[in-house]
């Protein structure tokens, strides 16, 4: 099932049911108007969301899906909560600052809590006031819960895996310096997230997602030209149940929370990655070619975003078919309040 | 105006309007079921709110308020963003441990992004797995916001303040110094928060309200000893519209966003705060005397909190009323899912 929240006008838009291929939708209605509400009672909309899709597939109040008219999926959610689950970022962060890794990071998963309230739809514009904040892309994998018991084990927690989503969590890196300094996690350093136009569940994704990773490469391209395709299923150290149960270690996850994967990224043999162009599986931000410069070069050739470069985010089947539609956006000046 | 939310078995419970003595209360019902569904709407909601409060004050519908029954006004918020404003506080912590407080802690706000899917009620419990995680009450003052701006200055940011509550922001000190470490911020170290029965606008707090501050003393009892009365208004070095402001800084805050003031604490003299049982304004939260032991004895001497052990926080008026009710929980081992 894939499923989409349509412009309506107000906060939480209107729930929508996709076809597989994303040509057609059918809104939802009934008792579960938005997504929020059905996550909040799935048992009982899993009935409402079958009769929807039926009645999409027989043809009946069918509308052309148009990703421009789409909302995030989740237009503001309870939680969102990002892992940094692929080491191999990590790691390339701190071998560019010449630190080490510490023996914990690879038992103990990194994870912030992010802002949830505004969230981007697939082709809004990414919104700054300066360019000089270092504005990066970070693609992700992300999945969406029902509600997790406090102290759940990773096998429980996994259960609770509702949805899937991709996301661009972009991040102001010349914010974050200073905000991880003062150890209190990222505020300013992240703005608004966008979605892909479409959440799906674990089942349209096949045996490309095994209950626990997603083994597909995440396509991210910048300004038109290949920038990334790091497999999510590769390299991944925490998987999505370690990462749930992880954040329900002393709380419990209401349904709704989002929790992400962190910025995909692959190691290429010994390397810490390697271009797209040099047959590398590329990267999922413009700070770890940077970095991967910096080990090189002793400093970074490619720029962050600046206004009017163009981010785009998606996932393919195996068949080529693309699974949640397409992130594109644009960075912007933001013209102020 | 006081608000509260009503347990009536859903996530959002029902709003009500709550008496100024906190005797009475009435639900508001109509187009504004919940507290969310009025902060959505806060112009188009005040016309039914003040018809309720009249018939609350003629009696009609009125049923008694019985803060046991009540949901934190929001059972779950799109936002918690809560500061550390009041620099004595970091200036303690830093103390105890021969560090110093970074020049720029004076003029940028510490603030972390919270947890905000699951709230308790102000007399649900504190649930713990262990003891040994350092169980701590915080005490602090919050704000609920409109709809901010990006970018908005402070004056502006100030214009959205819609409400006012308490909040006991418990914190497992143990599992705070290697999530600091990491730089990521707290997650595991914080537990789900409890707040206070009511949230009142600020005409209700006449003149102790003057729009950046709120100048009375914050009760805190343990275990029904007087621990806290330190004053909201003295030494909170950011004030409300300039914690909105910093948290607006790269993206827009949605309506119904919590604003925290972090852990009230007020200097004695050229003292770090003196315990209330010796002439002074006590503490808001254990860490604190724990410094100030440290600080004075070499090793702190009040332990954390127990199973068992109970917290009460409240704020009374000039003249001895409860403004906010009494937030009041006691430590609960955890049971496991």
């Amino acid at each position: 099932m894939k499923l989409a929240t349509l412009h309506d006008g107000s906060r939480d838009g209107r729930l929508a049911i996709v076809s597989t291929d994303l040509r057609k939708c059918r809104v939802v209605g009934g008792s579960f108007p938005s997504m929020q509400s059905a996550l909040d009672n799935w048992e009982k909309a899993m009935p409402e969301l079958l009769e929807a899709r039926a009645q999409l597939d027989a043809g009946a109040g069918v509308l052309r899906f148009d990703p421009s008219q789409a909302m995030s999926p989740l237009p503001r959610a309870y939680q969102w909560a990002d892992g940094s689950a692929y080491i191999n970022h990590v790691e390339l962060v701190r071998k560019a600052r010449g630190a080490e890794v510490p023996e914990s990071f690879y038992t103990d998963p990194l994870m912030y809590q992010g802002g949830s309230d505004s969230f981007l739809g697939p082709r809004d514009p990414i919104l700054a006031s300066d360019a000089a904040h270092g504005i990066d892309l970070e693609a992700e994998v992300t999945v969406v819960v029902g509600d997790v018991p406090m102290g759940a084990e990773p096998q429980r927690a996994g259960e609770e895996i509702r949805l899937l989503m991709l996301i661009n969590d972009v991040t102001l890196r010349a914010l974050t310096a200073s905000e991880l300094a003062k150890g209190f996690g990222f505020f300013q350093s992240k703005p608004s997230s966008a979605f892909s136009p479409v959440a799906v569940t674990p089942d349209e994704l096949g045996s490309a997602w095994d209950g626990r990773r997603l083994h597909l490469p995440l396509c991210v391209d910048v300004n038109g030209v290949p920038f990334g395709r790091a497999n999510a299923g590769v390299d991944m150290t925490f998987d999505f149940p370690t990462l749930i149960s992880h954040a329900a270690r002393t709380r419990p996850l209401a349904a709704g929370t989002i929790i992400g994967s962190g910025t995909v990224s692959n190691k290429f043999g010994g390397d810490p990655g390697k271009p797209v162009a040099e047959g590398g599986a590329g990267y999922s931000c413009l700070a770890e070619i940077r970095m991967v410069e910096t080990i090189r070069d002793g400093a970074p050739s490619t720029p962050f975003l600046g206004f009017g470069d163009r981010v785009k985010i998606w996932m393919e089947s195996a068949g080529g078919e693309s699974l949640f539609g397409e992130i594109e956006q644009t960075v912007q000046q933001y013209g102020g309040p």
